[in-house]
């Protein structure tokens, strides 16, 4: 089996602290957060602007790599799907995707308008939003 | 700088095998595909159904990590644009998002109706797509 290694580019700074309290998906309470990316991907953010949407990437740190079913919404009375049909943290490759909009930028810092990751979340990488059939 | 272990949990199989003449998105040709899942995350598809739509993410093992900007689309009449604002596969962290309809389920193997990555790409989630504002 294959093995790949992902480094981490930045870091979310957010209000959200305890993973039991976020809000499951953004349009759920999720508060502002800040986008915080390293010295040297400093040029590879030189296009982003305020006001445009992206898919932010994310390491769900505090996942369970193991888990191959759950109940949705941890709903207990919900039955349990596996994990490929949900958008559950627990998975045996816990990366998060986020849509986000993005309201300022400051240097290596990008303010966004919702976002649903925990504090100190890492950050893998960052993409345009495609309209259509794109692969969003 | 932290580093996180992603493992391969299946593969593409597709008639496209050349990088350079692999379309840049689904709607430009892209041919049909078989993600073939391995044993160990069978439970996992459990809930996966013909006619749906899903996210799939691979792992562009054929990208440059240490490029930052682009040309888009290769064009080099175009300036260069930092990689986060591009779909490009070459950025530090090669991770491809494939919006894919299922048509078909054969036990660890789905057939998808359009798919421009590359044979033998590695395969590390499924995630259902959310309309509206949800992260995809």
């Amino acid at each position: 089996m294959s093995v790949f290694e992902l480094r981490q580019i930045g870091r979310v700074e957010s209000p959200l602290t305890v993973r039991a309290a976020a809000p499951r998906q953004p349009d759920e309470g999720a508060p502002e957060a800040w986008l915080v990316f390293d010295e040297d991907v400093r040029i590879a953010l030189q296009d982003v602007a305020a006001g445009n949407e992206y898919v932010l990437l994310t390491w769900l740190h505090a996942a369970d790599r193991s888990t191959l079913t759950v109940h949705p919404r941890g709903d207990f009375d919900r039955p349990e799907q596996g994990v490929f049909t949900t958008r559950a943290p627990d998975r045996p490759n816990p990366i998060g995707l986020h849509r986000v909009r993005v309201v300022e930028v400051d240097g290596l810092r990008l303010r966004v308008d919702a976002l649903e990751a925990l504090d100190a979340t890492p950050i893998l990488d960052l993409k345009p939003v495609i309209g259509g059939v794109a692969d969003r």
